[in-house]
């Protein structure tokens, strides 16, 4: 009750509205291009030294990848999710900051993966940050549909909820590999390539 | 008198009005984003340390928490005072530079506390850096009402100034405290997360 | 088939439709800024080793100006590829995507040049970078062309392809010089500054 | 001729131009928040060290402010002059991202300024600096007004162009005066703060 009352329309109220988009989508594109910092060579290397060591760090390259992928995905989540969204109040602006703030760690987490990419202690840290970005998401896309913040048709809404839980179980499962086969865990994350969900949802709607 | 002639009617000058939000919206974006790049990881560790590198490091993520919460709020309380403004002078854009100049300040100062976390040099610059977003930020919104460029229910603005002299309390309590007992001083600052204002005003609106 | 089914047109979607363009103009612009950090000086130096000291610096000088042209070229030619698209899908999404990924590599390889410029290895480095943007770019035109996303007038079109091809050819024809000749293979880039696309194009079109 | 033809107007191309104009906001707001970087404290301090430190860095925190305050401004003068222009073409991005070369070299003149404020050598590359940014951003100008690019009534021309010169002029009496005395040469930077262009000019005007 006493929320409703302070949500605002996104109707007239567009330039508020997608201020909160723009600083959403600033932080998204400084956290995915801040990932090219944990790149680096070393100074005073003979000339032919520098492919080597450049190869040395096929690992910080892995992690880069696979960090911008992931950056990217969970932005166009976000951006779908927004593009629903008809009504904002201060509790999603805050879950979104807080949503915001476990996307921000992640090039922390990917240079600890380039730097310790075999270790049990470096796949845990970055299943769990990611973890933390899923879980974050999902309940700020179920406070807001709760609240009536936005208008999802039924199937989408299916989609959205299938597409998270099985990114959640993808970083979930990964997290008891890497205690027993470290090397194997960040395999896993593959899987995220595929979109069951989208399948699935389709599949629903043909019916 | 002199001012007034030269302020500026949002409408009519939306695209003006939306660079200086948005310029303000990109630098907070930055800010909150460069905090990723205080947390670091010692290189060549041996695969059992890294867990307790990590767990070393607890200082820094309790300051990337505090300031991202911090920066994150500073944000928002910016967003609804803009979301008021109805015209704009060159005034408001220089005040408006130097609020953003404390707030560019804060990855630094969280640096200094995430690394001498229990020192009362790193609380007090911490806590002088906030105070000076925060007397900055009440200046400028002062500036504006004066010069007719917000335009403010009286409910609200109540509730605007008892937040910043809030906030500004926490802040300035702190310092004498940090010097006396530094690992407490921080302690005080978790204040910050109630909003007694919001209540306050409410209370009185339903008079 | 499937895919028209799910492209949006742009007009009735433009709020989504511009948070791409402003994420890719947010990661070009960061990505071009970045260079920066590139440049640096030694501490504790003499007062009289300071001029001696940046002159040394001279090839990290050329790579910044090289690769901020570079950047911003190519910013100009996603900027006016985008002017044109009249729908988007989630492949033209998930390709920019791709695209943003390579020039995020450019400030790294761009250090790597400055540091080892007159070595075979960095050159090569460099040269493939830039062709990673320009072959993900062709892709993506062509790719949209063909899914009926972009309104190009056939002029428009063959300018593009010869843009693209031109700079292409120049990097790769870089790469065996780089092994020869490593201190010449930089120079050929200064040919990317003509731009024999635009007058040839408009030559045919003056027919 | 063959320019004019090729030139847009701003009307009909509102997102293209604003892209330019977001894009070179997003470069200002980098460059202006990496200035923090410069900022640094050692590790491994005592506690009673550490105050100590943050006053050895006085020049860093001088460094700071003066740079923000100069980015700040150069903003500022961006900012209005976009807001006249009415058409632009190739050359007017073209040039305007030579400008922006020069405002994300500030951060790292504004480091050496920091590290070696003492010296001809610091002084004369940060004067060199600005004069570039200066001096680019007058030739824009002119280049845009003489394309037709841009709509100013004569009073503002003049006030854009006297501003400009006395900027210039006292980055350039800098110059001489910092292999003289290196102490004093950053003093003369304070004159920037005052603005006699605009009381020049509004002097005239109300004639």
């Amino acid at each position: 009750m006493a929320r409703k009352r302070k949500s605002k329309q996104r109707e007239g109220n567009e330039i508020e509205f997608s201020r909160i988009v723009a600083f959403s989508d600033g932080v998204f594109a400084i956290a995915i291009t801040l990932l090219v910092l944990n790149l680096e060579i070393p100074e005073h290397l003979a000339s032919g030294e520098i492919a080597h060591s450049l190869w040395e760090q096929r690992e910080f390259f892995f992690a880069y990848a696979l960090s911008f992928a992931v950056i990217g995905r969970f932005w166009l989540v976000h951006h779908r999710f927004f593009s629903e969204v008809r009504a904002f109040d201060g509790r999603l602006i805050v879950l979104n900051l807080l949503y915001l703030g476990w996307i921000v760690l992640i090039p922390f987490s990917s240079e600890v993966l380039g730097e310790y990419g075999g270790t049990a202690a470096a796949i845990v840290l970055y299943a769990a940050n990611l973890t933390g970005v899923v879980l974050t998401g999902m309940w700020m896309a179920a406070d807001a549909r709760r609240a009536g913040l936005v208008e999802t048709s039924p199937g989408a809404h299916r989609e959205q909820r299938y597409r998270s839980l099985f990114i959640a179980t993808v970083f979930l499962v990964s997290i008891p590999v890497a205690f027993v086969a470290p090397g194997i865990a960040a395999f896993i994350w593959l899987a995220l390539f595929f979109d069951p969900a989208a399948r699935f949802a389709s599949a629903e709607e043909s019916h």
